[in-house]
C-alpha cells in the first residue's frame, strides 16, 4: 500500500481527496469552490467528452453555442424552474472597472453597473428556448436536436473536487419536438447513450430509472435517471435526462404549424452529463494504490520500464514494443528516466492508474520475454516477446471487461430488498441501494429523508425482483404499488 | 446572383451580416454582443478546433481547464496587463438571488454581495500564474507547455457577429520554461503552427510579423501576429503569440531551481487564436452567391441531387456513391426532398458554401455520368462514374489548392510599398497593405492612426520587398531603419 494516501478503511473521503490530487487530476484554485482540471484528468475527461460526442452525432444531433449570461428575468418565466433553480448563482451586475483614485489596483465602476442583472448560467433552457422561438416555426423545422458542451456555475456551498464544484464542465443537451411520444422516446433514448457509456467505456454498471416527482429537474414532467453505487455503499446519480413537455415552449411562447397548419406549443427535453463522472470513475474502480482507470479512458494504456535502467538494447526493444502498440491504437510511453528507480516508477504509474505495465530487463531479452503487470488485479506474467502488442490488446480488453464485472458483482451484492421499518433502516444503515415500498407521497419521502439521510434514487424501469414482496409503505403502512430504490447518496 | 444577399459591391458590411445568417452560421441573442453560434457554424469552428488540438499535441501540449472567475485583486498584479486589459469587462458581484417580496420574478439578495468582486475572463494570464506558482518547483517540472480550450468575455461596445463579440471561444496555451530562449522560441513555433493552419486548413494566406510596442499584448515582451487581408482591403489579425519574459512569473511569484539548485523566475508565453476565424474565413473566400469553404473545412463536402426529383434508380446511385466517398474520408449528403425543386436546392447549398454538388439525373445514368459542379469557380463538368470517388477526391484537393492560390493571388496585388506621405495616404484609401518607413516611435504611430485610420500591423519577418527604399519615415521624415505593414484593419 502506498504511504502516500490514506486507505480508504480509514478515511474514504480524505482517499479521494488524496487520490485526486496525488494522481494528479485537479488542483484547488483560489476562487472559492472552483478547481483546476489537471492535464491528466482533463484528457481523462476528452475521452469521455469525445466517445459521448460521436454517440450523440450518430444519433443525429448536432452541436451549437449558446451565451454564458441569461438575462435575470429569464428564469423567472418558468415557475417551476426558478422555484428549483436559481437561487445559488453567480450575478453580473456591472461591466467596468476603473483605476481606484487612491491608487489600490482596481475597483468597480459605479457608473457602468447594468440595467437588467445578467446570471452565469446554472443550465440553459431559458436561454436556449428563447433563441427556438426564432429557429421554429414548422414541423418542418422539427426535430431540432442539439447539444452544447460548455461550462455551468451553481454557487455550492460545500464543494468537492469533480463532485461538487461551483463551476463545472458539462454536455446539455436540448431537443424539439413535434409530438409528445417523439420527445419522451427521445429522452429515453438518451438514458440508454448514457447507460451504455457507462459500462461500455467507463466499465460502470448503472441502474436506470426514474425519478420521483419530488427528485425531478426543476420544470420537467419526468426525469430519467441512471445511478451507480460508489465503494463506499453510497449512490451517485451520473446523468440524467428529462421530458419537459411544453413547460418551456409554454414559457418562451415557442409554437410550431403542424401538417394541417394549425399551430402547436412545442414538445422539449433536456439532458446532461459532467465532470461529476470524473468523480464516479475513480470512486468505482480505484484503490489503495491510487487511481484504476478501463483501458478505454486510459490517457497512457501501457507504460513500459527499463529493469534496473536503460541501455541501447532495452531502448530499441521498447521502441519497438511502442511502435507496435500504436499501429493498432495502444497509447503506450517508455519511462527511461534514470534518476529514478524502478519500484518508484512502478508506484507512480498504479497511483496514475495506467492498466498495463511492462518491465524490461537484460535477463528477459535473452529470454525473449518481458514482464508484464495488470493494474487492476496486480498480477505479473511473464510474456514471449512473439505477437507482444495482441496479447497487449487482448489484455487491455480483459481487464476493461474484469472492471466491469467486478463492479456489477459489487453492485449486485449491494441492494436490499426489505419489507419494513427496521429491515430498512439497517439496510440504509449497512450502505447501498435498499428497494422498498413507499407510499408515494413527497411527505413520507421527505420524512423518510430526514429519519435516515436516505433519498429516493429512482423507480427502476426494471424490476428488482421478480417477488412482489408484502407492498405496504416501509414507514406509513399503507398499501401501496410504488417501489422505490433508496440509498445515501453524493 | 442569389437575391437574398447583398452584394459585396453594394455593401460589404451587409453582405458578410447576409452570409453569416442565410449560411446559417451564427443568430442573436437576448444578451447584449453575445451570439448563438449555430450548428452549422459550429461545425465549421469544430474541424479548426479539432485541427489546431492535434498540432498541439503533436508539438506536445496538453490541455487543462482553469476557473472562468478570477479575483478582482489579480488583474492587478501585472501593472502594464491591467493598463492596456480588464476595463471593460462583466464583474461578478453576488452570489445569490431572491423572490422579490413584491411578487415580480427574482431580484439579486444584497445579502449575498461577494467580499471581493470576480471578473470573467477576458484572457487567463492570472488565474493561470497564480496556479503555475504551485505547480512549479524545480527544472523538472520545466517546461510546462499547456493548452485551454475556453469561453473568455470582453465587454466590446461595437460587436460583429464573430469578428468582435462580448463572449468569444478560443484556445489560450501558456507555457512555462527555465530559459529565455526556450520561451522566444516556443513563441515563434507557436506563430508557425498558426500560418501553417491558415495555409493548410484555411487556404488563407497570412504575413507573419512582429507587433510593434504600441500593439503588444498587455504585459508582453513581444507579439508576433499573422495578419490576414479580407477581400475589402482591410487587415485581420488571425492570431497572436506572445513572449511574456518573466513579466508573469514576478507578478505571481513562480520561481524554480535550476540544475545549480539557484532560484530563478519562469520565463513565459501566451498565445491565442479564436473564433474569429471563422470571421476571417468567411471574408477571405465567400461570394455574393453565399459562403465558400475550403473543403477541410467543410461540414459536407459533397451534396448529391436528384434531378428533377428522386427515383429508384437515382437513389441507389446516390447511395452508392456516399458509401464510396465515406470509404475514402469525403462527407456527403443526398438531398431527396421532393418539395424542393433542383433549382432551389443549389441555391441553398451555394449558400453554405458546399464545395462540390453532384447532380444524378435519368438520362444521366444511362450515360454512365453524373454532373459535378465546383462551388469556387462555378465550373461544370460531366464525370464518367467510373472511379468517381477518387476524382471527387482530386477534385476537393484542386479547390482547396485553389482558394489558397487565389487568395494569395489577392494579397500579393495588394500590398503597396511607398515613399511618402502622399503615396502612403493615396494607398491607405485604396485599401490592402502599406509597406512603410516610420520613424519607429509610438508618437507618430499614433499620429498615422489619427490621420489615416490605418495602424501597423506587423513588421514583417521576411522583407515584402527587396529594394531598401528611401529609409525616411513616411509622416516625420526622419531616417530610420524601422519598416512596417499598414492597414486599416477589423
Amino acid at each position: 500500500m502506498s504511504k502516500e494516501i490514506t486507505s480508504q478503511q480509514e478515511d474514504y473521503s480524505q482517499w479521494y481527496l488524496d487520490i485526486v490530487k496525488k494522481a494528479d487530476l485537479a488542483s484547488n484554485s483560489k476562487v472559492r469552490g472552483c478547481m483546476v482540471i489537471k492535464p491528466y484528468g482533463f484528457a481523462i475527461w476528452e475521452k469521455m467528452r469525445d466517445d459521448l460526442d460521436k454517440r450523440f452525432k450518430e444519433t443525429g444531433h448536432q452541436n451549437a453555442y449558446f451565451p454564458l449570461l441569461i438575462p435575470k428575468s429569464f428564469l423567472s418565466k418558468e415557475a417551476a424552474h426558478v422555484e428549483g433553480f436559481a437561487k445559488e448563482c453567480a450575478i453580473v451586475t456591472h461591466h467596468r472597472l476603473m483605476n481606484d483614485p487612491n491608487g489600490n489596483g482596481v475597483i468597480v465602476d459605479p457608473d457602468a453597473k447594468l440595467e437588467e442583472e445578467l446570471i452565469i448560467r446554472p443550465t440553459s433552457e431559458t436561454i436556449i428556448w428563447d433563441t427556438y422561438k426564432d429557429w421554429i416555426n414548422s414541423y418542418r423545422d422539427l426535430p431540432l436536436l442539439i447539444n452544447q458542451w460548455a461550462n455551468v456555475m451553481r454557487w455550492e456551498l460545500r464543494t468537492r473536487f469533480f463532485l461538487r464544484t461551483a463551476e463545472f464542465l458539462w454536455q446539455e443537451g436540448h431537443t424539439a419536438h413535434a409530438t409528445k411520444e417523439e420527445a419522451m422516446e427521445e429522452s429515453r433514448m438518451i438514458l440508454d447513450i448514457y447507460a451504455d457509456f457507462a459500462r461500455d467505456i467507463m466499465a460502470m454498471p448503472v441502474i436506470k430509472g426514474e425519478k420521483t416527482a419530488q427528485e425531478r429537474f426543476a420544470g420537467a414532467e419526468n426525469t430519467y435517471t441512471i445511478e451507480a453505487l460508489m465503494q463506499d455503499g453510497k449512490a451517485l446519480q451520473a446523468g440524467t435526462s428529462h421530458f419537459l413537455g411544453q413547460n418551456f415552449a409554454k414559457a418562451f411562447d415557442v409554437t410550431f404549424l403542424n401538417e394541417q397548419n394549425k399551430e402547436e406549443y412545442v414538445w422539449a427535453t433536456s439532458w446532461g452529463v459532467s465532470t461529476r463522472l470524473m468523480g464516479a470513475l475513480i470512486m468505482t474502480h480505484s484503490d489503495d494504490e491510487g487511481l484504476v482507470l478501463p483501458p478505454r479512458l486510459a490517457p497512457i494504456q501501457v507504460i513500459i520500464v527499463p529493469i534496473p535502467k536503460a541501455d541501447e538494447e532495452i531502448n530499441k526493444l521498447a521502441q519497438q514494443i511502442i511502435k507496435d502498440l500504436k499501429n493498432i491504437g495502444i497509447s503506450a510511453k517508455y519511462d527511461a528516466d534514470d534518476k529514478k528507480r524502478p519500484g518508484f516508477k512502478f508506484a507512480e504509474y498504479e497511483m496514475r492508474g495506467v492498466p498495463v505495465r511492462i518491465g524490461i530487463g537484460k535477463r528477459d531479452i535473452e529470454n525473449g520475454v518481458v514482464e508484464v503487470a495488470r493494474r487492476d488485479t496486480k498480477e505479473k506474467m511473464s510474456l514471449s516477446i512473439d505477437c507482444l502488442s495482441q496479447k497487449i490488446n487482448d489484455l487491455l480488453n480483459e481487464i476493461q471487461e474484469n472492471l466491469y464485472q467486478r463492479s456489477l458483482e459489487k453492485l449486485k451484492n449491494n441492494i436490499s430488498i426489505v419489507q419494513n421499518w427496521e429491515e430498512f433502516t439497517a439496510a440504509v444503515e449497512a450502505g447501498g441501494f435498499v428497494y422498498a415500498y413507499w407510499d408515494g407521497t413527497t411527505e413520507t419521502e421527505l420524512k423518510i429523508k430526514e429519519l435516515t439521510g436516505a433519498t429516493t434514487r429512482c423507480i427502476p424501469f426494471e424490476d428488482i425482483t421478480e417477488e412482489k414482496g408484502n407492498e405496504k409503505c416501509i414507514l406509513t403502512g399503507v398499501e401501496t404499488k410504488h417501489r422505490v430504490l433508496f440509498a445515501k447518496a453524493y
